[in-house]
């Protein structure tokens, strides 16, 4: 098996029918062996970036099917570590559940796996999360599970080995993780390449970027949160629609369960942008006061991932448990319950909600009458700015600063009316945080603006 | 400027229209600075392979306009040694001269290049003429040359230096030598990597390679035989004259006079395929006994020459020249100065026509009667066996090896009747070079074969 056959049958050739016009032939179908063979020789060093590169490039142009995609992610996911939850990996007592995750694209005050995870276990699923970091406009769950304080100078603790995140879904029903340096690091070379290349924007090259880890963490089932808008990677509804039939298309390929809803990022979600800001709002959620956009993205991620784990027959049946959990204090109680497991002082959470803010801080209020429209991508990188987020991995962040939204996308205001707070991670940032946010993030119209639904489809 | 923006925009975009509905956006085209910075940056070693790798393959897919593919070669050749044939540069009293060049890419038999240049340059015609070596099936004019003995043990001598060359030009109206190791970097540099990436079948990447080596040795004016058929690189009449009139524009769009005949390479060209064998057909030639298919396409791409250089006003009024020149001598006379002001013996050269064989002998004779077809591609095979060619770069050629084809593609055979004599470097290569001539090479037919025209297009 020769590099260079893989790439020219996936690069197609050209040619001529009887009167000698030209087409480009479409590439042909890439057997799983040939792609195993591309990516082992890439992780092992044999094959050097520039096939992989142009292999990349004609990927861009022509395209994999789900099976292709399939035998990709596969490949990928097998270049590194991969937890086993059944069979010789299983956690006791659970060798039978159905272990299903859910995975969102990014977006702009996107804390929904916060309260999803322990709503979901409150409902019996059992959810192998692994999450990531903060990066460019979008906020990072480890990045706000991490602003959590324990007992003394400790914190919340997202590097878990392998016996304490099983040990955590035992007990708790969930257990939250970054990505270990070994899950699957073809990805981690690929990616590195395709940023350098103009290789980015490949839908089953994406596909297989995120599904690989996913798999790779253990899960049985996976619940996409695809989004579209401008706070979102996919910028219109069809791209995010590709996005997500490919996802689930090729998990299913994989013999995995999975579904995906399509999501307006086109607003930030919820109350607010921020580190420990949205850990606040997290348990706003699960004391029954959450702002009605998470609540109903939380609830429909929810069903999904109850129904996929086979824990109720319909959807409207998930929704009433995930509400009943929520009622009942239970999702709290789960909520509290991880963060003690994992190193959290869940008594000084509790008596810091309302209270813990950075001391530099800024408003916005309304510069002029009318009814108004909040940017997800300018409310993202004005949360950089503030030192939520960051701009490269090595960044810092901060986990006090952030922005709570008295005021959002279709709210009439009046001018001077309280809009934003902000609170930045030094007195410097605020200045030009605010001036991004008031002349670019913020917009008035005389009318209503017309707003999408906050699920556009959900795909199964 | 950044590779990666070049680089994208050479790829272009996926682009919805407002229904939804998705199609790859035609690429944008590159300015000459763009493609002159990615070049530049590639031969000095600031661009990786890996982004030239991905570039290459954007290219394959959506191609390069006469423009960029001239900015490319103009790029390309200015990465090494340019030869000024004008101002500066000029040879004496030649100033105002307009040299021009022949290039063929690549055939079977095809020594054209050996009767042209003392026939044009007994026209009047100035031909800085620079050639390649055989590789493949297919032949090379400096092999070819070298075959010819000099005083003692030397030989023709390719390896000239500028000076040299120029001498030769001013004394015999052409020089004829390889390229020297300076000549364009970048197209090495390019074609190695080309050929581990997919990315060879590439018009204008074709047309880039071609057209920097011929532009950088100091060619005004290019006449190009662009060969389709089974000896060819170009399969098909219509991928031939594709490359032929990128050729022509982007010499054009370079500012170079240009044309192309687009020729059959089917069969193999005239009597013989070997080195000195084709040097004996060439004084076969010059002395008026040529075969007709070798005769003809000289005549026709030597009227273009005739034409660009400005010696004639008519087709018809060059060919009239051209068959002057030979019936008179004047052309047998030129090539036999050449050959002295190049280290040859013409004596000892005269002196071995007929008589310098290789003395391993075999004879390939009709298995049937019926109407005979030659096939190029094989028949160029059968020479790499015997000597005559290289499987690659570093392997020794035998001067005294060859075919000599007693019949050719149309003849009436009887079984039994001599077809080829075939000349091999030792004993153990006769037998395998014969079977592959009679079971692939050879074939019969009841019906005389129709035959394609020699010179199908004249592109201009």
């Amino acid at each position: 098996m020769r590099a260079i056959d893989i790439i020219m049958k996936k690069r197609g050739t050209t040619i001529r029918d009887k009167n000698g016009e030209k087409t480009l032939a479409g590439s042909t179908k890439l057997t799983g062996e040939e792609i195993r063979f591309l990516i082992d020789s890439y992780v092992s060093g044999a094959l050097p970036d520039y096939q992989m590169s142009a292999f990349l490039m004609a990927v861009y142009f022509n395209g994999m099917d789900f099976e292709e995609t399939g035998a990709l992610t596969d490949a990928m996911l097998h270049s590194g570590d991969v937890i086993n939850l059944h069979g010789d990996g299983a956690i006791e007592g659970l060798d039978g559940e159905v272990f299903v995750d859910k995975h969102s694209t990014g977006g702009v005050g996107d804390k929904i796996s916060l309260p999803l995870a322990p709503i979901v276990a409150s409902c019996g699923v059992k959810d192998p999360m692994m999450s990531g970091r903060a990066l460019g406009h979008t906020g990072g769950t480890l990045d706000k599970l991490e602003s959590i304080e324990g007992k003394d100078s400790g914190r919340f603790n997202v590097f878990l080995s392998e016996e304490e995140f099983k040990a955590g879904i035992r007990k708790d029903g969930f257990a939250m993780m970054g990505q270990t340096p070994k899950i699957v690091p073809a990805d981690k070379k690929m990616y590195a390449l395709r940023d350098v290349t103009a290789t980015v924007e490949s839908v089953p090259l994406i596909t297989a970027s995120i599904l690989s880890k996913k798999v790779a963490e253990g899960a049985d089932a996976l619940v996409f949160d695809v989004k579209y808008g401008t706070g979102a990677f996919m910028k219109t509804k069809k791209d995010a629609e590709e996005l997500a039939v490919s996802l689930v298309n090729t998990a299913k390929a994989m013999e995995k369960k999975a579904s995906a809803l399509i999501t307006n990022m086109n607003t930030p979600l919820g109350r607010t942008v921020g580190n420990f800001l949205e850990i606040e709002e997290t348990v706003e959620c699960l004391r029954g006061n959450g702002p009605a956009d998470v609540m109903e993205l939380t609830y429909q991620l929810g069903a999904e991932m109850i129904l996929l784990a086979g824990k109720a027959k319909t959807r409207d049946e998930a929704i009433e448990m995930e509400k009943d959990a929520v009622s009942s204090g239970r999702a709290l109680e789960r909520f509290l319950a991880n963060v003690r497991t994992q190193g959290g002082d869940a008594d000084k959470l509790m008596a810091q909600i309302g209270t813990r803010r950075s001391p530099f801080r800024a408003e916005v209020r309304a510069k002029e009458d009318g009814f108004l429209s909040l940017d997800a991508f300018k409310t993202g990188l004005a949360g950089v700015y503030l030192g939520v987020g960051r701009n490269k991995a090595t960044d810092d962040v901060c986990f006090d600063a952030g922005i709570v939204m008295h005021k959002k996308t279709g709210a009439e205001v009046r001018k001077g009316e309280l809009i934003l707070e902000v609170y930045g991670k030094d007195a410097e940032c605020l200045a030009p945080a605010v001036a991004l946010l008031e002349s670019e993030a913020i917009s008035y119209s005389p009318e209503k603006p017309e707003e999408d639904e906050l699920v556009f489809k959900i795909i199964q």
